[in-house]
């Protein structure tokens, strides 16, 4: 099979080929020279709109998303001024060698829109090479937004340093828990007060509402800095319920990143997607050195007691 | 207060100065160049054994450390070849402005051993800079070890990044749960398996117990890497019970990577050692860059939609 041209896949997906958009993730995914000229291409375009969810496994993020569509479809920004018709989905979980049964559910739920021409879903994949998600994932949205899609929700699982890169390219993240998840919550603080602009109780039917309502509302007394602080909403995904409220609130906090706060936001953004590209070159940088003689020697070094690891990364980077 | 030289402060504290032990610890949090010569000094000495106990707060990680080093101190290696008569404890909670209570009530307790001799005990806190406690906390090891501290046990929250850097300076490390985490552990999968060579399931004697071991060991079977396959104990720090038992599989899991696994154990902690040092060397570099003015015309350019990020970041790496 012949690499097909990214300016002439952008112009087929563009005019709707999802084939022809699929490819294109499929290059920003696997690096190389067709990824440098799909992004150079992408990033020309303006971004979508981009809502992150984050949250463990079992959260009820797809299913969530899942109702967020359907309002997104109806109900646009509800006052008209913007109709949200392309629709993009896009998937992460580090972990789902794990967790296949779970994830291929819940892509099997999300079906009903994918036969559905407004929605394009993809389950983003690791291809080994380092950062790889860190910068795949926000290159895919620059994907879909060039090819037309005005949204792009990205679910990722969890609160780690690639979650927390991926998190960056979000304009709104909303962190999902459920009902009794005080210590699950406790061990990530900091990593969820630095995503969440929006917390969302789903399962609010279950019992443990209220501690975890009261433990968020601490948790933000203490520790917050956005602003404004973030709201904390109640929905059931499975029945519907509250998914609108939530809907109303994603596009509240997009006026104001998109209205008052654009410049800002805009200079936040740019400078996320320079450091996460810069940390990634650096990080590959560090690989190169680590596949070194010069690197072997010092751990040699090292091993031996004849150095100190600031003294042999020294001799390291001098010679990068 | 003048600044005592780095090896006068170590010959007291090999001498038994609690004072100056304190004083280099403090100069390897602060940075500057007595770290850097406090650093090259204790690398020159052995490192002592490390054992790393994880998990979020309220886990009871303080109470298991008490009873780990009673047991440490009257029992050794069990078999006579190892006394451990000076136990080093190190303190980590990143989000301790949030928790200080709970911290405070933790140190009280711990202070029948310190008015022991035998005992050192330390809470360590950033000083601010960039990835400070990653390597703050294996350089304190180091200074305990060169102090004649033959064992150190280092108290962490949470498996972010921070936490897996500090969990590469320990020779085993143990993951605190409590019965019920099913939900908490799932989010930090990914974490827990890179870092566990020993789960234990403390307040042992709380409902869910058995669901909890249940998902631990469908966790072990779906994705360790490890060998042994971690174990699974059960305690109850607040009574002591299966503490002895704990502290049995820690010191087999120490002859393991002293004995048979010594030569690559040592080998990858050279390498672990000279990662985090070269990492935060970059990390503290690409800092320095974002200060800079190229670095602020390339933010331009991107807001501007001139570039892309992927040439921003070549272009300031050309000039770095």
């Amino acid at each position: 099979m012949i690499a097909r041209a990214p300016d002439e896949l952008l112009a087929e997906a563009s005019a709707g080929s999802r084939t022809a958009l699929a490819r294109l993730i499929t290059y920003v995914e696997s690096g190389g020279s067709n990824q440098r000229e799909t992004v150079s291409r992408a990033y020309g375009s303006s971004a979508p709109f981009v809502v992150g969810l984050t949250g463990p496994p079992g959260a009820g993020k797809s299913t969530l998303t899942d109702q967020l569509i359907k309002t997104a479809l109806a109900s646009g920004s509800f006052d008209g001024s913007d109709a949200f018709d392309q629709i993009g989905v896009l998937c992460v979980d580090p972990s789902s060698p794990f967790t296949g049964g779970a994830i291929l559910g819940d892509r099997i739920r999300m079906q009903d829109h994918a036969t559905n021409d407004h929605v394009f879903i993809r389950s983003m994949a690791t291809r080994g090479h380092l950062g790889g998600l860190s910068l795949a994932v926000p290159d895919a949205i620059r994907v879909l937004g060039a090819a037309g899609f005005s949204v792009v929700f990205v679910e990722t699982v969890g609160v780690g340093q690639m979650e927390v890169d991926i998190a960056s390219a979000a304009d709104t993240t909303v962190v999902v828990t459920n009902p009794g998840w005080g210590d699950a919550m406790q061990a990530n603080k900091a990593g969820l007060l630095e995503v969440a602009d929006i917390f969302v109780i789903n399962k609010a039917d279950r019992a443990g509402l209220r501690e975890t309502r009261r433990d968020l509302e601490q948790m933000l007394d203490l520790g917050t800095t956005k602003d404004p602080r973030p709201p904390i909403l109640e929905t059931i995904a499975s029945t519907g319920a509250g998914t609108e409220e939530l809907w109303r609130a994603i596009i509240e906090h997009r006026r104001l990143v998109t209205g008052i706060q654009h410049d800002q936001h805009r200079q936040t953004q740019a400078r996320a997607e320079l450091d996460r590209v810069l940390s990634v070159m650096v990080r590959a940088r560090i690989a190169e050195l680590a596949d070194g003689l010069a690197y072997a020697d010092q751990v040699a070094a090292l091993v031996a007691g004849e150095t100190d690891p600031y003294r042999a990364a020294e001799t390291l980077l001098a010679e990068a």
